[in-house]
């Protein structure tokens, strides 16, 4: 079964009642499950997760959506967020069985669906951006071009012409709808509390550093365990796989006569992430998903 | 959610007819997902399996089993295998969220409501066993003691007197109803045509040789391959989990300047099997399973 992560960030963070009503349209379905909500009063914005089946994901994404472009007003909105539209963002990510490709074409139909049913301008960024321009969501929303600035240019700037809806901007602002990959937050945990040996790993291992290609990584002092961490994103796990960079930064480690005491996935991880390094580590090289037996009950 | 699997044996394995009429029994209910059925005309027994919920799998067993006594006549039946009724054995194996000890009472709970509404004698064996004596199945139900022979020895002999149902054989015969831990077939390739050198790793490794508890293990020539391998049974994955038989593999094969090339699951795997070793190998040691996205749909 197709499975899709989709995290919509709307532009209200302060007051509680528009979130829950907000949260309460994206579950009203029953389709989905909601891994988490949260609000940040600075940034004004709310941050809602939930995964499901692509057509559940997409119908709780348009419920959500059209319920903030009728609860927040845009003129009135300011926090220390950048952002377009009372609901800002809407990336789709692929968990299970469904591919990055085919979440692009999921964030398109729903880019569709709310430039036609809602009349709010959307704009396709991520791996479904249509204009190559558009890839990267924070080089055209900007601390200096939000919501106000798009305000005229969307009328005036060709640039700034929607991919889908109106070519102007409603109370409701404008909406970005993407497709990325998962991001797992991983860690690990070295035997000693030398930061430079860290620092030199973490170096190594990134990309920047002429490492790994999915891996961002930066060294941190845990205080409360005596030790040093390395700490990283994978940008994209099916490129960079955990075992890949797990040996690769044990590897590093020994050079330096120091050992991985534990790594540590923070947060949420898709279950193929785990599997793929059973199959690495076990050499199941002709192993095939569908011999696990979870796998039968659920699909 | 806790998962069972289920593995009823039936006495019939020639009449088609028959054995879709107890799968079709088994489906009826609609809780549970039917893996596999496959039917030995030789032994003439079908060997159905399906997975569900503790509760629908005892319902879908129960149900197969009144099937099977409707119609299959324990006097007319004759096969290689040894049997003691028409539904010869049902055992219960715990696969997610679910102990052994659990499935030893779900076991206990079917024996009896078989016992009591079908009247069928039933007989605790494995992790359900009452009597220490019907812990190994093939020690009581053997060759020379089959249903023939238990039709007098459950009037008259206290030994073989059923743990619930009544103290004759009903036509359909008796039923022996246990809980076991999965058995998990795992093959580990070597790049070698040496059959010593398979032999005694199999010897080092496997409980009988004073190698590890779980684990069941023999040499095999792979002509298609063109090398050998070590072939096992794991008896309690929990117990003996894959990492260490693996990496116990590979520590005696080094000894010979031999190498892994490979290893394989044969036939299904609990997805736990696999977590274990992926969490084993990454030096995953404070990870929760509630942190993998797919656990939070399904739970």
């Amino acid at each position: 079964m197709p499975i899709v992560e989709c995290v919509p960030n709307f532009s209200e963070g302060k007051r509680k009642e528009v979130v829950d009503q907000i949260v309460e349209a994206i579950e009203k379905g029953g389709k989905i499950k909601l891994l988490d909500s949260r609000m940040d009063p600075d940034h004004n914005r709310a941050v809602i997760s939930f995964v499901g089946e692509p057509e559940a994901c997409l119908d709780a994404a348009f419920a959500g959506c059209n319920k903030a472009a009728e609860l927040i007003d845009m003129d009135e909105q300011k926090g220390e967020h950048n952002r377009f539209g009372a609901t800002d963002v809407i990336p789709f990510i692929p968990i299970s069985d469904i591919s990055l490709e085919e979440c692009a074409e999921l964030a398109e139909k729903l880019a569709k669906k709310i430039g036609d049913e809602l009349k709010i301008p959307t704009y396709l960024y991520g791996a479904a951006a249509k204009n190559p321009s558009r890839e990267v969501l924070q080089k055209y929303r900007t601390k200096s071009f939000q919501y106000e600035q798009l305000k005229e240019a969307i009328i005036e700037d060709p640039i700034y012409e929607p991919d889908y809806g109106p070519k102007e901007l409603p109370k409701a602002g404008a909406t970005n709808i993407g497709a990325r990959q998962f991001l797992i937050a991983y860690n690990i945990y070295l035997d000693t509390t030398d930061m430079g040996i860290a620092k030199t790993i973490a170096k190594n291992i990134r990309h920047s550093g002429g490492g790994l290609r999915y891996i961002q990584a930066g060294a941190m002092k845990i205080e409360e365990r005596n030790c040093v961490q390395v700490s990283m994103n994978i940008t994209d796990f099916k490129g960079t796989p955990l075992n890949r960079v797990f040996d690769m930064t044990k590897t590093e480690a020994a050079r330096f006569g120091v050992n991985v005491t534990e790594s540590e996935v923070y947060g949420m991880i898709p279950l193929d992430a785990l599997l793929e390094a059973a199959e690495y580590y076990l050499q199941l090289n002709s192993f095939e998903r569908k011999q696990i037996i979870e796998k039968r009950i659920y699909e």
